[in-house]
């Protein structure tokens, strides 16, 4: 098995560890008891969790800019839908699961400046992504548009966590593009 | 000084050790502190710090119907202006303190019933509100618009809290309304 297949087997099994116990409870063994070639392989790799965590976001990014360049043949339209449906891919357990780890990772952004770093590298692309898709669709002033939108997303997630109200997401996503687009 | 003049100076003072001490911090003795009449009155019209904690909720649901009562005579354009106010009154130092204690009242909701009842009587205050307001304005689709609004406006303010980067919130209120109106 080559590096990159055992970092990327690492990665799925990071992502896994994460739906399971969340940020905090999160450790090298429990990442280690999704992957089956054991602990050592991944002290191979990574230093520490801390160090783990660092490449698992860069390869989030990594995974975001290649389904990108397999977009184009889309229309700005279908972008824009599919942009709206992963930001707000919170509909099934799994993925809510990973969402709330991540928010976890968040929270500890203030005093962690690794992490910091790629949470605003991220919010970034996002943002971008919108802007660029927004102009493609000629809507008037993309940019202020697109940093609205991602803030938009940021409160229905963070309602959501808060009082766990179930909302229909599609109906959500509607009124987004209608509001927004 | 009669029971509503001491039960408001009350509020006040407690308003004014949130934006101190944050809501953890925060206990009688530190309220009291802000209230010249001492500990033994606070504690003769609230039994601990939840009593007061709800009753502090209440009134500012109250204050918020009040000033509603006077806004009659405005036009729905302006009401729509000093709702934004309102809600992203986050410019001054005060206010934003008091905000983040806001913030963290609400973080208690998941494990305490009746601040949660409060927060969604707030909630659903302020997204009555929009919609009358966007009704009155003959926005199409008022109801879907404020509840999209609630959730724009509490991601810009978990995001100022989140990374705290500085933002130019009146450019983003101006946004909001070319968006939203």
């Amino acid at each position: 098995m080559g590096r990159e297949d055992s970092k990327r087997q690492i990665m799925d099994a990071t992502y896994r560890a994460l739906c399971k116990h969340g940020y905090s409870d999160l450790s090298i063994q429990r990442i280690a008891d999704e992957f089956e070639k054991g602990k050592s392989l991944i002290y191979y790799h990574y230093n520490d969790k801390q160090d783990l965590m660092n490449s698992f976001l860069d390869h989030m990014m990594e995974r975001m800019e290649e389904e990108d360049m397999l977009k184009t043949s889309r229309s700005a339209e279908e972008q824009f839908d599919s942009l709206l449906d992963k930001t707000l891919a919170i509909e099934d357990e799994e993925m809510w699961e990973f969402r709330k780890a991540l928010m976890e990772i968040e929270a500890q952004t203030p005093h962690n400046k690794e992490l910091a770093e790629r949470f605003r590298k991220i919010d970034r692309v996002v943002k971008d992504k919108f802007e660029e898709v927004l102009a493609e669709m000629d809507i008037e002033r993309p940019e202020a548009k697109a940093e609205l939108l991602i803030s938009t997303i940021d409160g229905i997630i963070s309602r959501k966590m808060g009082h766990g109200t179930p909302k229909d997401l599609e109906k959500i996503k509607e009124d987004i593009k209608q509001t927004f687009t």
